[in-house]
């Protein structure tokens, strides 16, 4: 696809250029991109509505194109040139082939994730964001996002239930958020360590998480020095929920072992069974043995905004920290995700250092609005104007109702499940929209449940994803689960927008039957 | 500003609303928001090409209409409701009011950090990546937005001089690159911390970078778990510049205090004086001493692209890792930031766990695409879009020609700080485009330069930035530099586009100049 009229590549530095070189004229360039006034913005939104990369998508498109990387490679044209796009087409031709060779995230038929549709409001959000093009390290050059991330935190901090206030700062995302609550866990242990670094400690750090916690609990824990040995897997029961028992017990073994029990980590929502750990026996562990705890409710925290769900999180209120994620459950614009934790001033003990150049302390304002210090990062972007933009516009009533439905369509699904033949539940007793079950092909049906067996049934899943992969009707996730002994199952999870109905979730499981019903004993055999 | 009529707050979940809540039909929620078919999105693009939030805005515009916080709570309104917005009139209002209340990154008279101006093909690519809403973690929810990281990657190793090869990521910002250089050092002088954390360290690892760094080295440190006694500041000569000859002697001083030397940290344009430390003779250094040599170009390493000013980052090609931010020079949107290694395959090692439900292994495609196992975030934005569309769509020549007008605005304004009555150089000798200097006031010239007289001058910068910042004329940085014993002087630089001219170095100089040519002795005595 590259055109062999153009330079090619940028590394030819003193390259022979096909038409004279754009020029600076009174220091201004002239216009190279063949756009004026706004009309290449304007091109981007035509584009977005033709393909309805918003609100509610037309169930008639299919949710990807798939091509294989070697074959994107050439479709996309990668060359880049001295001399840059010719003409309007060439302009309209490149940005157009981004949106065509990508995924329909936006699509009722997306549960590829724990994200998965966009909201409108939120979009617009982002979109301002995008165009004000600024940082919110310090107020003088983000002050409405300063204000409304204020805003949003309070409000979240109320609804978590720390009822004395609290503290919070929005993340590049839920990993990111979780090494915050480690960071501070860890200063609140020994302020020290910020000067000393971990080598000066006699006996190792010690991170107790559930084994079905999210994988960045292990990569904070390696990043931050602690060491992936010192991440004890507390084993969860049946339905993936950690109690406080077998954290109890794993604390003790711990301290036996010479080790410094320190942080906890409960889940809210478990990323493949959607489970929420037993807070109040936690937090119950947490006060006897002195231990941080932190709650990642990334995927399932946004229960807090319903008043018939909310109860999931009964004891969160008790915990140190909480990680939230509105851009999973919420349809809040990637990234939207924010670190909470109820202890005021520590976020700026743990993280500050005082920058000169940009937190001057003789500004003529309040510089306490200069939250940049609190931060790791020194630019952050202003994610949380999107949800404040969501709630202020949508109001609360509608957030609700669409997390409400959420909730009801996967109630829907599992019923389904267990009724429709063929579909098997992994776990019965849904806690979050999380629905776990194996479509077992009439082939393999009514035979005893050899190892063989489940062997052959491992390779289902993945089959038939590649079947609607390559059609594009459907993207579903699965997963083993090696810790339970699970072979692949197929994850199905809904978010809150656009809202799933009865009729999404038939479509799901007819589908899987349709891409399923055909497959062989022999195509399983290795 | 609230609405009585409304029922305030988030907090009242069994509120008695006004009106009846919106209701769910069939699975769909009502349409809430009094928009349809993307005409929010249409408002949005309306504001922006309104408000010139692109391209060149108007000069006429003012940069900033500051307001105190307290009284920009009040201005946002900022009560949430349960019933959200009621016409279309509120929608827009809300809207308007966070664009109207913050500043104008975009201005050509806005210098205030090390970004400012926004590339208009760079925010078409935010806007389409914001749409897209998907992350790069894996292939097959990303395609496009993996294919063109990989894409610009390689060609930037190649420019930093990696003839090689080598790898990258995209990154939240230059802060988290520097981490991720930090953590593969670490990782490759011994890859057992991963598993056993710091604590099991005989003696503490050393860091080594310049007094000039920027402080997300500090904040690096203390996060990873080396501890901030463990950054050693290696002085650097009048112009900002670390040399070999200082960075020799603080190894080996280290090394007597029986500390494990392991990383150094060279900058390519620091954050004050935009100077560039001598890479040569520090690639020399840790050859000698087996370092891991890094290079925070995040600011100054844009000179790649540009044949006239590439000689500065002369013996980058010497260093294993180098982070660069394309959202500083270049005008690509926030965020645009990248971690580039010359060791191939290390990014991986250093950060995998291998989470099953997210990187399969019997995936249908070639699963080498799907890199988020390479890093320390789950979810990723494809930021590298925005830079290869810039890349493809303008041509490398544009890009060359405005970071060169960049350099040569700077040159023009240093002259003239030289050549004009009370303005004063605070270092000679330009390297990027920070120009760092006093306005002593009328009242201040011709006395002899007591320690009170610095004192009344470091009084000067914050004193006019105020009237600025009222004025909403100018934004521009200011700070002291205790380390070189520098009173409070305002840092200028400049970016590549909107691409400065001379007229608007001539408007910084005189606006500082009309708003502090009055200043009294007695103002500045304390």
């Amino acid at each position: 696809m590259s055109n062999p009229q153009k330079t090619p590549g940028i590394m030819s530095s003193h390259s022979t250029t096909v038409k004279p070189v754009p020029v600076i004229e009174n220091g201004v360039n002239s216009d190279t991109v063949p756009y004026s006034d706004g009309e290449l913005l304007q091109k981007v939104l035509d584009i977005v509505k033709k393909e309805k990369l918003y609100g509610k998508i037309e169930d008639d498109k299919s949710v990807v194109d798939f091509k294989h990387p070697e074959e994107l490679r050439k479709l996309l044209d990668l060359t880049m040139c001295r001399e840059g796009c010719q003409s309007r087409a060439e302009v309209d031709e490149v940005l157009e082939r981004v949106v065509r060779h990508s995924v329909r995230t936006q699509h009722p038929h997306f549960y590829n994730q724990l994200y998965g549709g966009i909201d409108e409001v939120g979009l617009a959000g982002a979109w301002i964001l995008e165009a004000l093009n600024t940082n919110q390290h310090t107020y003088e050059v983000g002050p409405a996002l300063v204000i409304t991330e204020f805003c949003v935190i309070e409000q979240m901090v109320k609804l978590f239930g720390w009822t004395d206030g609290g503290d919070g700062i929005f993340c590049p995302g839920g990993s990111i958020a979780n090494m915050y609550s480690m960071v501070l866990a860890r200063h609140k242990l020994n302020p020290a360590f910020k000067r000393t670094g971990m080598t000066a400690n006699d006996s190792p750090l010690v991170i107790f998480t559930s084994d079905q916690s999210h994988y960045s609990i292990s990569k904070g824990a390696f990043w931050l020095g602690f060491g992936l040995d010192n991440v004890v897997p507390v084993a969860s029961d049946d339905q993936g929920i950690m109690h406080g028992a077998a954290l109890r017990d794993a604390v003790r073994k711990a301290r036996e072992e010479g080790k410094k029990p320190f942080y906890v980590n409960a889940t809210a929502g478990t990323t493949v069974f959607g489970a929420y750990d037993n807070f109040n026996e936690i937090a119950d562990v947490c006060k006897e043995e002195g231990l941080w705890m932190h709650v990642d409710a990334c995927w399932g925290g946004a229960v807090v905004l319903s008043t018939k769900h909310k109860s999931l999180m009964d004891g969160s209120g008790r915990a140190d920290s909480i990680s939230w994620n509105p851009h999973k459950m919420l349809c809040a614009p990637l990234q939207c995700s924010m670190f909470l934790t109820k202890h005021r001033g520590l976020l700026h003990e743990a993280n500050c250092v005082g920058a000169t150049y940009l937190f001057q302390q003789d500004k003529f304002y309040d510089v306490s609005y200069d939250t940049g210090d609190k931060s790791i990062q020194c630019g952050r972007k202003g994610d949380a104007l999107k949800l404040w933009l969501m709630f202020k516009i949508h109001g609360m009533d509608v957030i609700e109702l669409r997390i409400n439905a959420a909730f009801e369509a996967s109630k829907y699904l599992e019923s389904e499940v267990k009724r429709r033949e063929g579909f098997e539940l992994v776990r019965e007793g849904l806690q979050c929209t999380n629905v776990c079950f194996w479509y077992i092909p009439p082939a393999l049906r009514g035979h005893t449940r050899t190892p063989q067996w489940w062997q052959m049934l491992h390779k289902v899943a993945p089959l038939i994803k590649e079947r609607l992969v390559l059609e594009g009707t459907l993207l579903i996730g699965y997963q083993p689960m090696t810790g339970k002994n699970l072979v692949n199952f197929f994850r199905m999870i809904n978010t809150s927008f656009p809202v799933p109905t009865q009729a999404h979730m038939n479509f799901v499981l007819d589908e899987i039957e349709r891409r399923g019903q055909d497959i062989e004993v022999q195509s399983l055999e290795s």
